[in-house]
């Protein structure tokens, strides 16, 4: 038997940035947000401001997940707190939509990859990009053969707000996001679409790691993400651990070769996801800053422009909802991503192959950033473990 | 005193295609949604697809404007039913959001006005275009003379749905949607955005029309807007006296000359808005089916390309939710409308200078169609009448 | 029996700006430039430049053409000496190139026309932008019906060096340039091209003029076409009677629609002729700032990209010489129009149907300018006489 | 004392595809094309196009280094025979420019560069790419500091006519063209721009490449280079040992990192030359497909796009001829390379800091090539020679 969505009720631990997408998201399908967990101040105004009945404040996350009111829980917290959350919320048998990166390290997600097996719950790590209806649409062009042997795939994930040194963020710290920052932060979000648009899994790989500020200044008070420092800061020295930007180079499970560029110091790049997909019989080119079309590129033909929701798109028709045209963007690929994952939960449990990213595919992730360290400490080529866990 | 926005409750009358994305534009404000009427079939499937408490069917309006639960009603109906619900609306003092066109005629039109000053609520007309960011903010720029003085503005609104002639909608019907098509669908909303960002209403116009499918082939079935014939489809002739496309030459207020071209038999344009503004100092040129950048063209410098939420968007701040190249579209042009209403109606009236259209704006539109007519019908050039109802 | 190109030999009248232009295609092509005439200054200038034999100083054209190391003669000289100069080559005997407008009005024209009949040379007006690789395949396919019936077309040509009133051309004053400016200057290659890609003359028009600097400042100084004032520059005023920008409301033999915007005053369009073609089948869109592609616009399949020389550029082959991507630009159709013109030099007569602008063409074009002017003037729609003078 | 160029004597030695390129662009400037020299057949049709006097069938190079007639002599054969053909003009005293590759290794390369220093001519390899305007002038704002440090530098070569494996051309073959096909025959050109815009040479790289047709099919014929196989072509099997793709990481000596893809299996790219340079201050982009314009990316001012003689190209204003918007293109680049090139040689010896590509510029980037080579087959990281030979 299928609940109707709107018979779901959604909890969500965390208040900043990125919990308001979840909840704005969430209401777009109909389906209920009954808690909202996260400093008491910050919880109550996104409670306030979304109609919000539960708020559990002082950061009580147990509480919410214990609540009788929430079926799923959305985990939007620091990347530390994922792997305890996680596993509470698939102890107490609810479903999870964890935002990535899955954990902080590839035994704790190897932990949850068991435990989700285990619960039996849906599971999914909030890969949005993976539901641009351009990025499914690509996956089962691939699939199908219609760009046919994949030669190879170009590409980059370039930002630039942490251009200037007084840009700020707990990110730039590895005690607080880890040794990796924009592999970690936006290259696996690249690495993770890559893989899916192919369903082949990274193989091998070499990185060349980078920090072009060795130094930064750190405005002395609290930062929010993508915000900026005025003219008045004050700000202290503090040495930077993290990479700035980076190449990677990876072969493919299916042959194919990659070629990978990341950087959030890369003025003029807002937030511009780029992929290129060269292929035998065309090429496929996508780029998040204009994301509802999908280019292709042909030898003997003319190279071709296809508008979501038109001709060329009819893969993706059950993730998108406006008519061509009418531009669909980034917060509708939040909206696409739950789509898909409360189907599944409507129906009480994961389906076999399942589009979200699941446990496994965090998994994956993980490892393979890990991956990138060790070859940019060794300097040379790397190889993958195995996918499965 | 300010409510906040998730204690405001409102009805939609309309189950289509539109009224369930002013329903999604709203839950994503955490505005309440409780009630919707149409069809008691579609009624009902909206009802349960958002979780709506309370259904009117078989189209009884009138219940859900007396509904107790509803503060506020949002028409979405087709359009010859806009002006006996909105006075429906207003004689029962509450706020009303209409989809465009406001009403059939300047005397329906004028009369609304009228009963909207009277009843001192919230009234707005669903032009929505007004509220993409990069809209907002030429308006500001354009107000403030970071243009120069205003030339000249070319432009087009062009879309390829009834390109075939077998492709069916109601509003190819005059008796249906009224003796213009292409223009009151379409060509309004760019002639509402042009006055809007030149803060100057149309002054002089004269108009082409033009109907290149004179006679139609009508599938034998109902028709949704947007969907399109399939092979097996059966047909009727029937002859069509509504305009596939036109090209209008316009007149501001302000002393700028205008030329629009509208077409719905435009093969690729799926729903393409395009503004040209040239100024003394600087153009900005702008595109619905790219719509969260802004181009700025220069004579003595480079042209410039601004993102959304970036430099030279500071004007449109208060509507935008995302940082720059997380790419906004189509549906949050719906959400920052409402916003703008709904701070009104937080407050319990309209502002002095509202940036949504007003009850006089839809009049004026609707009058500016109807000087297009008659230019169209005279061939030559036709002068509107003062702004002012 | 036909001639090797590199047999024939042109001399040029004219050491501005527009003449080294095409003499440098010329060139390239393997014609011989055997003269040049112009004031006896620039005149050695350009030939020193190109290695140019004879120099004919002091504008004295007569010997120019009278030379029996001429064979086809270039006018390249101000408007109003067109007319006189081409007569007189035509008188010669000798073939003749002329540059645009062919000559002051349709008193003048129709009597070319008529000597070039008589003289039995060939005669062309040199409209380059038919040779533009996409605008020759844009002809071919439209000719062939790949575009379906043709509905309407939508373009503009703007540009921006005369935006600013101290910004200085001869061609701002009637008595230098004629009563029309920004029409004539650039309208007319529009006009000329539109006609061309649809091998269909324009039979009715409606035309809206503005002068926006009704006054302009002038150095007080010679100045040539394109450069710009400096800071120290002195200035004097002077009224303007041409205007610097139009609309065109236009229709076609063949029945279809079209919409021209013209201006000089448009902030950051350097040299921008957009052509928008809308057929039933297909729409095809050009723009001269990127003129190597060509793009489809499609109603049921993916929009269409077509580099020059590849896939979709098989009618106009003969016309390029480097592989696509290797893009090919403005000076390019000089050297494109003068192999067809060549071609039928070589040959020594007009073949029948030239691709090039005869001086019927040149007719036509100031005819249509004087059917701007006319409808300007009353406001009202003017029908074209019969293409055939 | 300066020669005008209309009184220096060119001669080409090659007279297949790239040969004429060079004849068109010289014409174009004024310069003499006095011999040619090739296969018999071919000499003659290409003296018989443009017009040229003395003509060295059988590929008789010595003779035309030799003519009294030839002053100059540009070296446009087989890349095997450049090294020997250069070194008998040097030998001759004559000024040379030479079509890259240079030579075949570094040995050659590096007796070269101690040649032309002997000889005390001018000595220019033909790397075009270098006088696209854009490119020259982001060399002239890197060096002036206008971009701040440079961070990272990003881009591609890809093409797509080698892309099915019917496609043939002798460069697939080791014994002809080198073991480094895509690298030495596009890469390079990518390579020299990269540096020439940094003004810093490559001191260190890892490069990854990749033959995708192992196999592939020859047609059983002779085959020129951008033509293509036809349906009834017969063909032979033979094994490739050449490249069709690669990615190289770089490290520059001013400490920028470099990410290259190069690839001529790319369908949709025709000759696609992306250079992406992100500096402190702004980043500059550019892609040889539209190659008349630069953009600039920023992090707190809009993105800008500068079109070529306009605003923010008064650098390169010596190397362009035509006003902004009218495009010029690839056989602009040669016209602009030999501007520079011819200037030297009117004055009768080398500029200390030539713009155009040395012998010196030559040999590093066969030195480059060789380095790429070893890196791929020992897998890991390899640094440069010092880049004086």
């Amino acid at each position: 038997m299928t609940l109707p969505l709107s018979q779901i009720r959604a909890g969500v631990i965390g208040a900043g940035f990125i919990g308001p997408v979840h909840i704005e998201a969430l209401k777009r399908l109909g389906i209920q947000v009954t808690a909202v967990c996260g400093s008491t101040a910050s919880a109550r105004a996104v409670a306030e401001r979304f109609g919000i009945p539960e708020v559990f404040g002082d950061y009580d996350y147990a509480a919410l997940i214990a609540s009788p009111s929430v079926d799923v829980v959305h985990i939007t917290s620091p990347n530390r707190q994922h792997f305890a959350q996680a596993l509470a919320v698939l102890r107490a048998g609810k479903h999870c939509v964890c935002e990535k990166p899955l954990a902080m390290n590839p035994r704790e997600t190897a932990a949850l990859v068991k435990a989700a097996a285990k619960a039996g719950v849906v599971f999914a790590v909030n890969y949005n990009v993976r539901f641009y209806p351009a990025v499914l649409q690509l996956r089962a062009m691939i699939a199908r053969g219609d760009l046919g042997e994949i030669i190879h795939v170009n590409g980059s994930y370039m930002q630039d707000w942490l251009l200037k040194d007084t840009d700020y963020n707990w990110r730039l710290l590895a005690e607080e996001g880890g040794a990796l920052r924009a592999i970690a932060d936006i290259g696996t979000h690249w690495l993770d679409t890559a893989s899916f648009v192919l369903s082949s899994p990274v193989t091998r790989l070499l990185a060349d790691l980078s920090t072009f500020h060795q130094q930064r200044r750190r405005p002395i008070a609290e930062v929010k993400t993508f915000s900026k420092a005025g003219a008045k800061t004050r700000f202290a020295s503090y040495d930077v651990d993290t990479e700035d930007f980076a190449s990677v180079l990876l072969a493919f499970g299916n042959g194919a070769h990659g070629n990978l560029g990341v950087s959030q110091v890369a003025a003029g790049r807002k937030n511009c996801i780029r992929l290129e997909i060269y292929g035998s019989k065309q090429s496929a080119w996508w780029c998040s800053e204009n994301p509802d079309v999908l280019h292709f590129g042909r030898r003997d033909a003319a190279n071709a422009t296809a508008f979501r929701a038109c001709a060329e798109f009819g893969d993706a028709s059950g993730f998108t909802d406006y008519p061509g045209g009418h531009v669909e963007g980034f917060p509708d690929s939040f909206k696409m991503l739950y789509r898909a994952i409360y189907a599944d939960i409507a129906r009480g449990k994961p389906s076999a192959e399942p589009l979200y990213a699941t446990a496994a595919d965090g998994h994956a992730e993980v490892q393979l950033c890990e991956a990138i360290l060790k070859s940019h400490r060794a300097q040379r080529w790397v190889s993958l473990p195995p996918t499965s866990p």
